[in-house]
């Protein structure tokens, strides 16, 4: 548990990580320029920062990225192994008060399981390298799943027309 | 493994289930009315039938839906409990050819999380209760993860302009 606890934070009397009734396998790593100090708290800053990343897929799961073309916009879910899986009130920097960790977007929550909306620049179905225009994370983060992303399912619906 | 494999479908050589590298834990259970053979294949067919549905929190972790207010566009990320999760080249009804399992948004995948986003109707923040717009799963479904949608995580850069 890495993560300092902050005024008016508040810690369940359970590490979630000890209640598994799943079982996670992790497809691939995601490669950054970040660590520990530097990373980008959100996509939107790590696309500002102009620095690429890119994805090493685990080999046995090539045959998965049949279809895939770049230009496509991707979610990819990351798993968040340094976070904290046990702060259910937070007060990040940026808010007033404590927030439930349901309301925010951090990366310490029940299940660390990180979402961001990329685009696939490129791709070699041979060696499984997915060239993606930026993300969020340390380098050597676990990826968990990729799939496209599709207006119908995730964008609210009193929106999707603006994207017609 | 409850699905059958269709003509040009490929499975993996080992079940992704018997790699375990992280655990989820569930945070909630989905409440909807549908079962299978009745459930619709995504959220526009469920929403298309007009039947909400809601979410049973474990009370554990109550405090974490502070500051949620009804009206908010959610992300939800479920586990799709009897979906398989090694079909790595898949032929859904309605694509020609196999597509690989991270070409499309099928729950049978090597984590079977499944990704919506939906209209927060309703909260009660002593029960736990979330009324949501629609849902494309089985009753019971357990709840791994919600979190506010935010277009600047979770649109494709090029259309954030379309939505601001």
């Amino acid at each position: 548990m890495a993560n300092p606890v902050r005024p008016g934070e508040k810690t369940l009397d359970f590490d979630p990580g000890d209640r598994a009734e799943a079982g996670l396998t992790f497809i691939g790593r995601i490669r950054t320029p970040w660590s520990r100090g530097d990373c980008p708290k959100n996509i939107r800053l790590a696309r500002d920062s102009g620095q690429p990343a890119h994805i090493e897929m685990d080999t046995a799961y090539l045959d998965g990225l049949t279809g895939l073309e770049p230009g496509r916009a991707l979610i990819l879910i990351y798993w968040m192994d340094r976070a904290r899986r046990d702060l259910i009130l937070q007060s990040p920097g940026h808010v007033n008060g404590p927030r439930g960790t349901f309301a925010i977007r951090s990366p310490n929550r029940p299940n660390t399981l990180a979402l961001s909306t990329v685009v696939l620049t490129g791709i070699d179905p041979a060696t499984g390298r997915l060239d993606i225009d930026a993300i969020d994370c340390f380098d050597q983060t676990p990826l968990v799943d990729l799939r496209p992303w599709l207006p119908t399912i995730d964008v609210p619906p009193a929106l999707q027309d603006k994207l017609g």
